[in-house]
């Protein structure tokens, strides 16, 4: 092996061991509860090492829940194997929800904020330009493939529904779901939680009952909006 | 009038003062953008006047949220005249969002972060014990309220449906249409993000198909998973 790849090894061994201090770190402590110097003193470096790689902790925690992200959409593509997309779809929003409770500062971060890792930030364009629409990395665009396989199955009413609109829906609920945990589970005082398996349950049925039909829609050509439900055939 | 009755007079204008100014500010420049210092330059008063009223920046935050959500709380009431329970619900549900969006600052630190204003605050505590549980002045109490009317009217399926986990599916359903309007909203670049409004019907449509029934349970004492579902009727 050459000095140059050896080097090239070097560097990517440092990156990882960054990364997985900080997540260690960020996971327990929270986003606000890191410094860059913390992470140098956990893996024993010099903060200034640290510097060399990441040019600030947003940066850091940036690419951390890219990579954390990139692996959710890893964990999703295996529910390729389930073949009625209605329950794929819920099979996928039941990671999806366990994914974030598993890293609620990564997803508070990623989609509880309204600044960080947006618009304007180039780390966050190129990132972009490198994942979106690819239902491999990007999850929006996962879901979409979703919800376009359910209307390839007929169980979409209407005769042109709107997958971005039904994809919004989707992600919303589950975000409520997930996002109020996060915040106010805490507060177990005020509202008599149910337990959260029950209430992702709750609503994936709830999202199943309201967003798609049962089978087949018979005219594809008419909205079936007075075609009879029956709920035990939606799922 | 009495000496004593004036100082009360002219305290509490001075706290109604304090409270618009900081509502301007914290609407304009958000939360980490205000200062008590800033507060106390808007209304020319020193800022020790500021703290004699509020012993921080968080207690005064959390006592303007407590009194703007009541005011949303009153809104709610005015729903009263709707008869049908589910568009009475549906009617709540929109002004929910709008209110939410109207104080997206306010609504963040209620509803979106884990910390402030919560247990073990005694000012918390003390707003707790005043409103919990009355549907006028605590809104997931109102939300009950509203849940248990359906209920009356036959429009849950089931024989002992669970009140409380349709009321949090519905929050968490709404909450998510919110949330991700204000963290997410911006970035118009990566979603083809459809209007707000339509995206408040479409959960509100699917809320309703998925959580109601379209009319009274002929059999209440069996449930009713197999009743067809008249999409129209549902509403």
């Amino acid at each position: 092996m050459g000095t140059k790849e050896r080097r090239e090894r070097e560097k990517d061994q440092t990156r990882t061991a960054i990364l997985d201090a900080a997540r260690e770190l960020f996971v327990s402590l929270g986003y606000e509860g890191v410094s860059m110097r913390a992470i140098a003193e956990k893996i024993e470096y010099s903060p200034t090492v640290i510097y060399n790689y990441f040019r600030d902790k947003e940066a850091l925690i940036s690419e951390l829940c890219q990579s954390d992200f990139g692996r959710l959409a890893e964990q999703l593509q295996e529910t390729a194997r389930i073949s009625n997309p209605v329950q794929r779809l819920r099979q996928c929003g039941r990671e999806y929800v366990r994914f974030a409770l598993s890293y609620p500062n990564h997803y508070r971060l990623m989609f509880m904020t309204p600044y960080p890792l947006r618009a304007g930030d180039p780390q966050f364009d190129q990132h972009k330009a490198e994942v979106k629409g690819n239902p491999e990395t990007d999850a929006y665009a996962f879901l979409l493939t979703l919800v376009r396989q359910v209307a390839a199955a007929g169980r979409l009413s209407g005769p042109s529904p709107n997958i971005e609109l039904i994809a919004q829906t989707l992600w919303a609920g589950l975000h409520g779901v997930i996002a109020l945990e996060i915040a106010m589970g805490c507060d177990k005082d005020w509202t008599a939680w149910q337990p959260i398996e029950t209430r992702t349950e709750a609503m994936l049925d709830a999202m199943t009952f309201g967003l798609f039909t049962p089978s087949p829609a018979p005219h594809p050509t008419t909205p079936n909006a007075e075609e009879p439900l029956n709920r035990k055939q939606a799922l």
